[in-house]
């Protein structure tokens, strides 16, 4: 189990984390691959690593049916945060072959910002 | 592996499960926990544990984008809670240390109850 | 761990493989069940395995949170299959006893296509 510190730049943002989580494991052993966000602002998800036009489609349509602007209850201006991070979920989890994630050949691993910018701490597993 | 039971008392309800979770995973092993419904008109999720109005803004916000009433077509009248169930998840994995979760300050675990009140079964496990 | 093929015959289906995941994890040990998609335009999840028409209203309220028509940047015209994979996710994970899935009653796992006709990668792993 390692612990990783990313810093993201913008309000909202897909930061791509897979390099990231790939050189923290290596050295580690197990079957399944398993990352997460102990945050409750941001979210994980699995998604394409390639156009970046994809994650920003994701973003705006997430904002489209979950306006940052809006009479939430919640005091602290944040909601639509929240509400994002429980749509994407807090964690992912890929299996691994010979020590390596297996993924397909467009996937990649994305920290979902719903709140920045601020310092995020992701938790790598390996089982 | 344990099973937990709970009883909700609205139709639609986020229930703090959190210190059951813990309380039921004493004693057990792992570097994994793992929680999992086995219904499908109710979703677990990881979101914040201090202000209730948080998971209010969320229960809210999956109201305004699956309303109950709506001409679905599955004959139950429950449809939107199996949407809702679907847009949650079924199960949350938290990485565990020296055998107690590593949940973030603010993080905590939700039954998301979509179609009660009713009694929910619930699996922790540890691996 | 060990790989399935299927095959998906619309742009949008709900395909039910839960029965084929069960055949594939035979012989294979493990408390936890992991079940991933190695693409970023279908996702899976767990819901109703006995009305149809509940996962009908699901891919159908998938489709008026995400329409499939909209002026999205992404050029290849499947950026609405993109956003439903992170809605629904990329993996489900279920608690195995004696060697089986300890699905609830009615609970059942979906590859979830948005963007087929196409054949399809899923890895299956038990820990």
């Amino acid at each position: 189990m390692a612990e990783i510190r990313v810093k993201t730049s913008k309000r909202i943002e897909a930061l791509n984390i897979t390099e990231l989580v790939e050189k923290t494991m290596r050295g580690m052993e197990g079957n399944l691959l398993h990352v997460y966000t102990q945050h409750t602002t941001c979210g994980l998800t699995i998604n394409e690593d390639a156009d970046p036009d994809v994650m920003r489609d994701i973003l705006d349509a997430l904002e489209r049916m979950v306006p940052a602007k809006y009479p939430y209850r919640h005091s602290e201006g944040n909601s639509d945060a929240h509400i994002k991070a429980t749509l994407t979920g807090s964690s992912v989890t890929i299996p691994c072959i010979q020590g390596r994630p297996a993924f397909g050949t467009w996937q990649g691993i994305f920290l979902m910002e719903f709140d920045g910018p601020r310092e995020r701490k992701v938790i790598v597993t390996l089982i």
